[in-house]
């Protein structure tokens, strides 16, 4: 794992001062900031692991801004970062020497189509805006994470996003008709399809989709949209085990079928954690569980009964003893309540000392005895480190976190997570599983993804990169080996 | 349009000789079928437009077979075109005095997993057995067209077939999770993941989905099994127009989300044919409509009254004077009979003469002004030409056919496909559709491809053809310019 930044690239000053200049005479030289200007929260990553350095933040308004922007930065050499909301954690929107390009401009939703069901949006648009505004229609844009108020879609199609509802309608990949994307030479390719079928050619726009800027700077988008949900049901369930939630997600699948959009899943340690920590959390079942499920089901039938459905399977669960006590929320706000307790999670942790997260996948099979053996192999290396294993179980998606030992040293712990990581993604490889789900690679993980990554694949990206950015200047020593 | 077969390449008998001689050593010499042998089926593309031309159809028996096939025809300089069940329509799968590599023994389903919902298939086994392995497991593979007991799924895969269900599953592209692909230089790729969640990279999977046999020849894939509906509705409807048809979907969409999986339809020319031509089919209301709508509706759930939704809506809907007459199949066998209707129109319109075909999607909301504009201009440009427009609605896909004037001379009629092509597609283009929304590109529609597609994204897909096969001998001359 790379959790120190690099030595910056060192650029000619001349140079780029002449490009400065250009850009400044383009976009404006207010939109062109320098050191000390206000940059500090461009090169600042949440959790402190990485420290930006740039000669300029460069904030484009339009995607011709953007499309001259990076010929400049071509046509003089000089490596560029696209940065969306900056809330990556993989440190892929850290420049380290770089030219740092912000998208927070280009901040305009182009179309709402209600009958296409379609929203085109800018790439700097925050996903809740989008959700807002296909809500306001009618719609639904279905992609939610936590970061929601402040991530920008850029940043989502860029590590292909993944959320709590893929479950029913995918990554952010599958929610994705066409992308207007600035290539690392300066040209703008319009892909901007809203077409459900289309097949003339060679699928481009998944290619950019998840390459975390590395082949272009995605402009704009069409994403999907879906008819708003009339109902929703959610259930919190107290379960004995990580097998146990795993019996019962495929239990109210084989009963819901589409209409389960969501199936968490949190340990005691988590939800202990949530309820010490975060203010305004509430303990949701009288006793405690060893897990805890978290499901949502929605319909957007008119006449439909989800909270009936939920509790007809709960109670063929209790008497097959496979769950330990449930409750249905009652209302948006209670169901909103129960969402808190797993999205505060990861705040939670932050407050138990150190942690060493892993955001791992496995086939969905084997996502309970994974959390189970990977907790033994954890327990095993190192006494009273913590385990809180949580995450989106219908998709075999699990952020396996660590918090360290309660009297341990947090330099310390934090010292071993080449040793965690090794144990952890080793488990996740024999499963056939991955060692990024959803966060990507970045800087964080480039050493991982050429540890595990097939080497065939690995060429083939290589190729994909020379053949895109033959001058290595899109988001630099990001995702591939290599400066 | 090339409707023509290009002259074949010229490869030195010697090289072949050898090439063929080491590849009989490693699959057997009974899987190399040289002139003389019966290799005509191969040969012939089923419109008849093109024949292709080989010295020898290679039968290798599995990855590693082909690896090796291909990895003697790197060596060797030897041009290859993949082929599987051969029932292209754009005549990718045919040779023109390439190799031809049949992929028709790889035909084991090798792992069906019903917690995972995933199949892991070789690329020759066919779609009917595909969809019938997932049945024996009370699963749905959701993949459904017209040539489903004959093609392939490594066809479907390299031509992102589409069919009857992408309103609600998806194309082929959306349906697979993993895929194993022997590279232009005999590499073998293992990608068979069976993960909802991976960002590890680029997405090379949908890369080699939809190219054709052009970046590689994908010998075998994990695809995504969905719970088995447990009722079913299906109605056909006469409605006065394809707006009148249009606002039936949205109707029918509103009310039942989700459910709707399928929503098709055809023109009053095109149901008379089928009743005329094709044995078996009975019409299905007692008077003549200008339009029929066929909507189907699934659900998974175990108590759901799929018929009682569809009648209340269409109830609403004669109170709208939006549709004329419908009928509610009442039995499994009724509701085949419906479908029967609709996929026996292609081939019932062979009885009628010549045809001129167009594969085009629109946006959603823009089907019906299409479907009555394009009528239009095509009568305007040929009196007495018969317009059969039909398909996939509730997806944009319209295939936009042409039946001959009832005296016209069918060479004649046929040599005015370029005079029809420009009329459609240039309408088409105007309202950002597309020019191949399923059948892909093949021989038949590059230089639609050329003349259409953005020249930015060319660009890219010749920098991605260069980069993965740069000899060039992976399916040669199809879809993009150049042999």
């Amino acid at each position: 794992m790379s959790t120190q930044s690099p030595a910056p690239l060192l650029l000619d000053p001349q140079v780029v001062e002449g490009v400065l200049a250009r850009i400044a005479g383009r976009i404006g030289a207010r939109h062109v900031l320098r050191a000390g200007d206000d940059v500090a929260s461009y090169l600042m990553e949440e959790r402190g692991l990485f420290h930006g350095t740039t000669p300029a933040v460069l904030r484009p308004g339009s995607a011709e801004e953007v499309a001259f922007v990076v010929g400049e930065c071509a046509a003089a050499g000089l490596p560029f970062v696209p940065q969306g909301g900056n809330t990556g954690l993989v440190g892929g929107q850290m420049p380290f020497g770089s030219l740092l390009i912000s998208l927070s401009r280009l901040d305009r939703i182009r179309d709402l189509d209600a009958t296409d069901l379609t929203v085109t949006v800018e790439t700097g648009v925050t996903l809740a805006r989008v959700q807002e505004a296909a809500r306001a229609q009618g719609c639904l844009f279905p992609l939610s994470i936590a970061a929601e108020g402040s991530c920008q879609i850029g940043g989502n199609l860029s590590t292909n996003a993944g959320g709590t509802a893929v479950l029913r309608y995918g990554n952010t990949r599958e929610l994705t008709l066409g992308l207007e994307v600035v290539l690392p030479d300066g040209r703008l390719w319009n892909g901007l399809s809203r077409l459900r079928k289309d097949n003339t050619g060679y699928d481009l726009k998944d290619l950019f989709i998840g390459a975390e800027g590395t082949l272009g700077i995605i402009t704009a988008a069409v994403l999907r949209l879906f008819p708003e949900p009339r109902q929703r049901a959610t259930a919190l369930v107290g379960v004995e085990s990580p097998h146990a939630a795993l019996a019962l997600f495929r239990r109210l699948r084989s009963v819901a079928g589409d209409a389960l959009t969501g199936f968490e899943f949190l340990p005691h340690f988590g939800m202990e954690m949530v309820l010490r920590h975060m203010p305004g959390t509430m303990r949701p079942l009288q006793g405690d569980h060893a897990y805890y499920a978290l499901a949502e089901l929605t319909s957007t039938r008119q006449d439909d009964d989800l909270s009936a459905m939920v509790l007809a399977v709960l109670s063929d669960a209790f008497e097959a003893a496979e769950v330990e006590d449930a409750v249905i929320a009652a209302s948006e706000a209670q169901a909103a309540a129960l969402w808190r307790l797993r999205e505060n999670l990861s705040d939670a942790q932050k407050y138990e000392g150190g942690s060493i997260k892993h955001d791992v996948s496995v086939p969905v099979s084997k996502v309970a005895d994974f959390v189970v053996e990977a907790a033994r192999r954890c327990e095993a290396h190192m006494s009273g480190v913590r385990v809180c294993a949580f995450g989106h179980m219908g998709d075999g998606n699990v952020h396996f976190n660590l918090s360290q030992p309660v009297d341990m040293d947090k330099a310390a712990f934090i010292a071993t997570w080449e040793d965690f990581n090794r144990i952890v993604h080793d488990l996740v490889a024999s499963l056939g599983g991955s060692f990024s789900a959803e966060h990507g690679i970045g800087l964080l993980k480039k050493e991982e993804l050429a540890h595990y990554k097939d080497k065939v694949a690995l060429d083939l990206m290589a190729a994909v990169k020379r053949a895109f950015d033959p001058k290595g200047l899109a988001n630099p020593g990001k995702v591939l080996m290599g400066r």
